[in-house]
C-alpha cells in the first residue's frame, strides 16, 4: 500500500490535478465580491453612462454659438434652465440659448458640448463667455464606457475592486461566484501544546497551528483547526468528520516515510492513499489521499518541511478549487553560493533575494521557522536541475507573489 | 482659501505626510494576527527547540556503538526503553543500548545520535542494526531555531504565516499590533443609484461605493459606507460624524476645481483644506484636509480619477496609518506609444504590461472604469518629465504589487 520510493514533484501534481475539486459557486451580493472568483461571465444590462452627460459644471451650449468667443472677444448667450446631478430639462436648446449645468447631468436636447463654468460670467438670465468650445467638448457620451449587451467580465476573472465597478455600473448587486473551500486543519503530536512561557518536559509548542493556518487563508481560504493526539482512533474520527464537514483536510504530523505513521495508517485504512513520500526538499514526508471523495493532504510535522509541501502541492490546489490557476511570478537571479541538488529532487533554498541576488540562507534543518522569516522568497531547483553553480541564474519565487490577493 | 493652481503630487505628499496619522495599538490573539503589523519587538522566553530532540522515528544510540555497521555488517544492541512523542525517558543510556524513539521526543541521557528505524529490526528488546550513524545525526538541538532571549521579530514586521509560528515558538500567544484604521466612506451624488436594470432619467449606477471601497480593503483598512445628496448640511452632518468616529474620512463627489463645490465648501467650512487641486492625471479635482484632527480625503466622483487618487495619495497614507511604508515595486517596461505629459504633471497612465512590453490603453476619459478593468498596470510619468517616445524605458506599478497582502 505505502509507496515505496519518493515520487517526483511533476508526477505528485499530475496525481493531486487528477484528483482536483472544483467547489459549488453561489450567488452573493456585489459588495461582498472583493477578490473573489467570478464564475459567469456578465453583460452589460444597460449603456454606461446611460445618457450623454456633462463632464463639468459649467453651461450646456451649441458649440457654433460659441465660436469666436475668447478673452477679449466676449459672445453674450440667454439661460433658459439650470440642471443640477440627477435632475434633467424638458427644455430644448435653440440658437443664442445656454442652460446651466451640473457635472454628471444629462445634456439637454439641442445642446451640443459643455462650457467650463469658470470661462462664463452669469447676470440673471443673460451669460457672458469668455471661450469656445468644439462640439462633444466636456461630453461624456451614452455608451462610452459600456454598450448594452457587452460582456463586461470573464467567468473566472477575479474581482478586483475596478471588476466591481464595472460588473455595478452594468446593472447588477449580485454576482455568481466559486465558493470559498472551507478546510479542516487537524494538528497531530502528543507532544505540541499551546505557547506559554513555561513548558514542561518533552512539549513543543505547537507553531503548525498558527503557519499553516495562515497559510490556507493566504490561499483564499477559510480554516477550522482541531488538535489530535497521536492516536489511531482519534485521529481517524478527525480525518471522517473532516472529510464529512469540509471541502479539504489538511494534517500535519505523523507522516513518517519509513514506516506507516499514524495519519498516513488511518487514511489508508478509511480511503486511499494515493502519495506518500515526495521527492522534495524540504518536505519529503508528505501524504495525499482521497477520503469519501475529499482530498486529505497530509503534511508534515516539521515546520518549514510543511510549509515547502503546502507551496509545491496545496497552495496551487486550494487555487484552483475556486477555479483560478496558480501561476505565480518567477524571477531570475544570481545565486550567490552553489547549492546542491539531487536530479529528481525539486529543492526549495530559503533565501533572501534582492533585485540582482538570491542570497542563500543556512538551511539547517527543517524545524529552522527562522530560516522562513529571514527568507523573502525560494530558490526552485527544479527536478531536472543537478543543483546550481555560484554566479548561476536562477528560479526565484517571492513568498509576497505566492498569495491569494497579492 | 482654495488653491488657484494645482499642487504637484510630490508637494502634495509632502502635505499628507506631515498630516500623517499613526493608529494606536492594541493586543490581540496571536491565531488573528495574519497580515497584523507588530508594535513591538518580541524576544523569545526560551529555547526552541526546548530540548534536544529527535528528528526521526528510530532509535537514540551512542554513535560510537554503531560505527562499522552496514547491510553485511549487522551489530547488536539491548533496547531498554522506549519514548513516544511527549513522552520521556528517565534512564540514562550505557554501551550497547538502544531506546526506541519517536520524531519530536527528548533524546535520552547518554545517547548521542538517532539511528532511523528502516536500519533496524527488532525482536524483543534485541536490536540488529543496518546502518551507522556520526554523532549529532537525526538530532535536532535544544535552541537551533531560538535561543531565550533572542530577538524573534521586529517592530514594524508584517506577520506572515512564518512569523505567527515563530512567534508562538517563542512563547507567545498575544501580539501587540498596529490598529486597522476605520475608514468612513461618503458617497456623494444626487444621481447616484443602486445598480438595477432600470434606471430613471437623469440617473446614474454608484460604482464608487464598489470601487473605492474595495480600495480602502486592499490597503489594509476596514470601510463603512454611507451615501449622500449634494447638499451642504447632509454632507457637513456625514463629514463632521465621520471625523468624529472614524480615523479617516474619505469622499467621492462635489470636488470640482473651478469653483468651490460642496465637499470641499464643507471641509473648508468646518475644518481646513490643505490641498484643492492636484497635478496628477487622471485626478486634478482632488481635496485633502483636516477636520477635528481627522484627516479627510475629498476625491472626485469619476471612477477612474478617483481610483488614480487613491493610488497616487490614499494608498500610502493608509499602510502608514499601520506604521507600514508602502513602497511598491517599480518595473521598467518598453513603452509602445508615445505619450504626452506635461512638466509638473504625474500621469497614471493606464496600460496592459507583460513581461517586456507596457502596451497603451486607450486613456479614453475618467469615467472609463473599463480601461481600469482592461490594465494590469500604470505607467507613471512623473513630474519632471515631459512625455515619452516609443521605445522608451517607462516606470511600470503592476496593480498586484500595491495591495497590503500581496
Amino acid at each position: 500500500m505505502f509507496l515505496s520510493e519518493l515520487i517526483p514533484l511533476s508526477k505528485s501534481l499530475a496525481i493531486t490535478q487528477k484528483n482536483q475539486k472544483i467547489m459549488e459557486t453561489e450567488i452573493i451580493d456585489l459588495e461582498d465580491s472583493y477578490l473573489r472568483v467570478l464564475a459567469k461571465e456578465i453583460y452589460s444590462l444597460h449603456d454606461s453612462p446611460p445618457f450623454d452627460k456633462s463632464a463639468m459644471d459649467g453651461y450646456a451650449v451649441r458649440a457654433e454659438d460659441t465660436f469666436g468667443a475668447s478673452s477679449n472677444v466676449v459672445k453674450n448667450l440667454t439661460i433658459i434652465d439650470q440642471i443640477g446631478a440627477g435632475d434633467f430639462s424638458t427644455k430644448e436648446l435653440r440658437e443664442g440659448e445656454a442652460i446651466k449645468i451640473a457635472t454628471g447631468a444629462p445634456i439637454p436636447k439641442g445642446a451640443n458640448a459643455v462650457l467650463m463654468e469658470e470661462y462664463t460670467t452669469a447676470n440673471g438670465n443673460d451669460l457672458k463667455i469668455h471661450s469656445q468650445v468644439t462640439p462633444s467638448e466636456n461630453v461624456a457620451f451614452q455608451g462610452e464606457d459600456l454598450k448594452k449587451g457587452d460582456k463586461v467580465v470573464q467567468s473566472s476573472d477575479l474581482i478586483r475592486p475596478q471588476e466591481m465597478g464595472l460588473i455595478a455600473s452594468a446593472g447588477y448587486r449580485k454576482v455568481e461566484v466559486y465558493k470559498k473551500p472551507r478546510v479542516k486543519l487537524i494538528i497531530t503530536g502528543n507532544e505540541l501544546v499551546e505557547p506559554s512561557p513555561k513548558l514542561e518536559k518533552a512539549q513543543t509548542i505547537n507553531s503548525n497551528k498558527y503557519t499553516i493556518s495562515a497559510m490556507i487563508k493566504s490561499a483564499g481560504a477559510e480554516v477550522e483547526i482541531s488538535q489530535r493526539r497521536d492516536n489511531f482512533d482519534e485521529v481517524k474520527e478527525a480525518i471522517l468528520n473532516g472529510a464529512n464537514d469540509y471541502d479539504l483536510v489538511i494534517t500535519t504530523g505523523g507522516t513518517a516515510i519509513s514506516k506507516g505513521d499514524v495519519v498516513v495508517d488511518v487514511v489508508d485504512h478509511i480511503g486511499k492513499v494515493l502519495i506518500h513520500g515526495i521527492a522534495i526538499r524540504p518536505g519529503k514526508p508528505l501524504g495525499f489521499g482521497m477520503v469519501n471523495d475529499t482530498p486529505v493532504f497530509m503534511l508534515s510535522g516539521y515546520p518549514v518541511a510543511a510549509m515547502a509541501q503546502f507551496d509545491a502541492l496545496v497552495r496551487q490546489y486550494l487555487f484552483k478549487m475556486q477555479n483560478m490557476d496558480y501561476a505565480p511570478k518567477i524571477e531570475k537571479r544570481i545565486a550567490t553560493l552553489k547549492i546542491f541538488s539531487n536530479l529528481g529532487r525539486t529543492d526549495y533554498v530559503r533565501t533572501y533575494s534582492d533585485d540582482k541576488n538570491a542570497k542563500y540562507i543556512l538551511n539547517r534543518g527543517s524545524g529552522i521557522i527562522r530560516s522562513m522569516v529571514q527568507a523573502n522568497s525560494y530558490i526552485i531547483i527544479d527536478e531536472n536541475q543537478e543543483g546550481v553553480a555560484k554566479g548561476d541564474l536562477v528560479d526565484v519565487l517571492f513568498f509576497d507573489n505566492m498569495n491569494w490577493s497579492k
